[in-house]
């Protein structure tokens, strides 16, 4: 495959014709080749309408055509190849091991959804049967199952160039769910994301599906990223990024005049909260875990640990000294852009600032002469007092610092977290008798988080049925729905139920038989059985 | 039970501190007494800080509790007998068979709530065990199910004063998904709703719930409502009612710093298409069938079918002027108040000076003298062309008027359908071959519609677990929940997911007994069975 700079329009590899620009490395300062182009606004037109188009065909797929497209999309992503790999570490300064394992988490996802579709759980399908002799009126036959909403417009994100990004989990349920797919590829790693595109492309061509089941474009997000998510033919959007991106783009669509759902994962600091006991039996390992999950990748993962919690005493000091102390052998790390790089660094001067907060400990400095974008990792403290009072405080700074609040009890304990905005995740680090005796806390976090963790750390997500990535607002825009995992894709699927309606018309899914052999709600029951008559 | 015209906050009726007002017999025009008070902006704040508070311990409860706690709100509102009826009645306008039918379905639908919920469907438990061996990385033990999200706001519906108001399905699904429900009572049935109001109450002491579990408070909508769904506490709204309501309330819970959802169901008109051959067989029933589902409840329903569409001719011709003839007959009712009357007159004299649009049919007019608020039925025509050019046409006129679409062929029948905005409801009135016959139709129909409706009419929308109550966009304000029917609860429970947690605090849902007995979703497996460990 070869690297165009152009866009994925009705099918087609188009040159864009707005301005162009070049991918840089990260890791050197470097433009990268080849010149990219962005899409102008007819090409966003013409990309909105191709989905159009393309979605009642599309949706119209069995559940055994998907899971043939995704597990295609897989392997032509897998026959990239280095190339792909090398593209990926050019344009985001990661290493081999973790492009590799993005790629396999990607291919992986893909094959999850085009296996998981094939239960028809995510159809939901429900079947009350007509009682004609019911009194004082009859009932007549409803069935009710999920359908595919329409074209669904998904944003690159800049930390997952490929689980996050052009084949990633929000286009990997999109597409399993029936709906066409136009990624708004990021500009960071546009090299990158057009050669999967092209593989996905591959796949759709392979599997004969409409063109405009997958599109791919490029372009300023105030631009291109603002005309899809208002163009009327538009039914959803996925987004992962910043609080500030995202609420942008909720704003956009809860303004149109038929609003439209935003799924937006934005930032977190995911409070881990250490407790006394805990500590005195272990503060060493967990220390170096918490080092080892805040500083992974460079900390830049939305569910980053960026707030610790704890009662002060020895324990803490203890913990504090051993955290710090760690973090003292971490290098300085590549960040994802020159954009990112600064603001992890603005934000460090903005967290030391604040009243109170105090730096105790840092990673390895940025070495003198470097030119690539690196971020050194960081420390504070501050008393729960002053971050009560500090809304500042609870802003996410992507990337590998984070700030240990100091309570004076466990009182002030549950007063911070009951002060913390929404959050992807809480950690607790405690005993057996410990979660037994902060039944308070436990109940306080859980009302903050999509997902709670023991004696784990937040880094690492599974890919799995039972995963709730997202949260309570300021985590995500809609804290109903997950994007990682299986239940993702009930994000791009409506209910609608069919009344009196004729048998042989109904879905697969609602007929009597039963032919894809999925568990339904029959007349107040579970049952994958057929439809006795 | 005494109607008082109080306000319930923290468990207990407190007199309003905002201005007095009377509701009105919309038969009669006369004021009824006593005087009713407003909650002021103090009041509201308490309403909602004591609905955050009981928040913990009433979601805390179990599935069986809160059934019981259902099943008592029906019973004590069953023990309110006739005092409720004839207030519903005066209040209204509506007759004795439609108050007697409506407390029935809202009596059923708290039992139905309470019934459906033991199964735990709506939990939605999903189990994936630990894989401490597998590589290269173990895989932690991780549980998912939905919980109650918090506080509800309710707004009662001008035209269900029980079914979709104080004890509607909105509040039910909400109590029933372990949400504390705050109800912002309608003005125009104001006594009936502090009756249905008391029952509850009565209900939450007897069953030992804490205080907060359940409100009532009534006031301008611009004020209170505003103020409650700005409300930090309020997590969901319900609304039923007007397109210019639902929408501004959206706008308002969308501008939150932390954005929560609306559910809002807003109007529609409904389309009939009615395709030639079954007008050929049965032109005179499908009018007497039309006009009974328009002229029902004097037409005060969502579902009220305010579009016709059909293929010039002499078919046609027969049908319209059998609903013409039929419609002759329908005296003007009573209608819910002054304001609904008044636009609904001003809403026909806008439709007839619209380009092109005809009326070629009415009900017995306004009788002189009337001191009611009657409102008169009547049929409006006009051609595809000038539909499609007119977006006024598509306005809700909520009462018993509608307009046929003439459609010079199946093409532009088509083209009519494309051009409509989302409905809650399409219906078909067709043969067996019609409806193989117009596949594109029916694809298009069923893009813009949650509920396909084939040789019945829309009204009477059943409550079941297959109905979908709800649609695109602007039907609605989220086209991926209904607000009838069990489904419903799935508004109010958001997903949160367990990592590493100690089994014996776990919820009951996601233990590995299956205490309560639930299918859940266990490594990829539906079933009913408990953990093998």
């Amino acid at each position: 495959m070869t690297i165009t700079g152009k866009q994925l329009i009705q099918g087609e590899w188009t040159s864009g014709k707005g301005a162009t620009y070049q991918t840089v490395n990260p890791a050197t300062g470097e433009s990268l080749e080849p010149q990219m182009s962005y899409a102008d606004s007819s090409q966003i037109d013409a990309v909105v309408e191709a989905a159009a188009k393309a979605a009642p065909a599309y949706a119209a797929t069995t559940l055994k055509q998907r899971g043939e497209f995704l597990n295609a999309c897989a392997d032509e992503i897998m026959a990239l190849g280095d190339e792909l790999l090398e593209r990926l570490k050019a344009e985001t300064g990661y290493p081999q091991a973790r492009v590799e394992g993005e790629r396999g988490r990607t291919c992986n996802q893909l094959k999850m959804f085009a296996n998981t579709i094939q239960s028809g759980e995510f159809l939901d399908a429900r079947i009350d049967l007509a009682m004609p002799d019911r009194q004082p009126m009859p009932r007549a036959d409803i069935r009710f199952y999920k359908q595919s909403i329409g074209p669904v417009v998904v944003f690159g994100a800049s930390n997952f160039p490929m689980a996050f990004s052009t084949a990633g989990g929000d286009t990997a349920s999109a597409l399993a769910a029936g709906c066409p797919v136009i990624v708004k590829g990021h500009n960071s790693h546009a090299g990158a994301a057009e050669l999967v595109a092209q593989a996905i492309q591959k796949a759709a061509d392979k599997c004969q599906l409409p063109k405009g089941t997958f599109s791919y474009v490029t372009g300023p997000g105030k631009e291109v990223g603002a005309a899809l998510v208002k163009a009327d033919q538009v039914k959803a959007v996925g987004f992962t990024g910043s609080h500030s991106g995202g609420m942008a783009l909720y704003k956009l669509a809860s303004e149109r005049p038929n609003p439209i759902p935003v799924f937006a994962e934005m930032g977190s600091i995911n409070p881990i909260v250490v407790l006394p006991e805990a500590l005195k039996a272990s503060a060493q390992s967990i220390a170096e875990g918490f080092v080892g999950s805040l500083t992974l990748g460079v900390g830049q993962f939305c569910v980053n640990p960026g707030l610790v919690l704890g009662i002060e005493g020895d324990d803490l000091d203890t913990f504090i000294d051993a955290t710090a102390k760690a973090l003292g052998d971490v290098n300085a790390g590549v960040m994802l852009n020159q954009g990112i790089a600064e603001a992890y660094q603005s934000g460090r001067q903005t967290l030391s600032a604040q009243p109170g907060v105090t730096s105790v400990g840092s990673g390895q400095p940025v070495k003198d002469g470097e030119t690539g974008f690196c971020g050194q990792a960081e420390l504070f403290t501050v008393s729960a007092a002053d971050f009560i009072k500090n809304p500042e405080l609870q802003a996410e700074n992507f990337g590998p610092s984070s700030l240990v609040i100091k309570c004076k009890n466990a009182e002030e304990l549950n007063a911070a977290v009951r002060h913390l905005g929404g959050q992807l995740t809480g950690t607790l680090q405690a005993t057996e008798s410990e979660l037994q005796n902060y039944a308070e806390l436990l109940n306080l976090l859980q009302e903050k988080v999509g997902r709670m963790v023991v004696n784990n750390f937040p880094t690492g997500v599974e890919v799995c049925d039972a995963m709730m990535h997202g949260g309570p607002s300021p985590a995500s825009t809609d804290s109903r729905f997950t994007s990682v995992g299986t239940k993702a894709i009930d994000r791009f699927v409506r209910p609608i139920c069919f009344q009196n309606y004729p048998h042989d018309l109904l879905p697969a899914a609602l007929q009597n038989g039963n032919p894809w052999g999925i568990s339904r709600w029959i007349n107040g029951e579970r049952t994958n059985s057929a439809v006795k008559n």
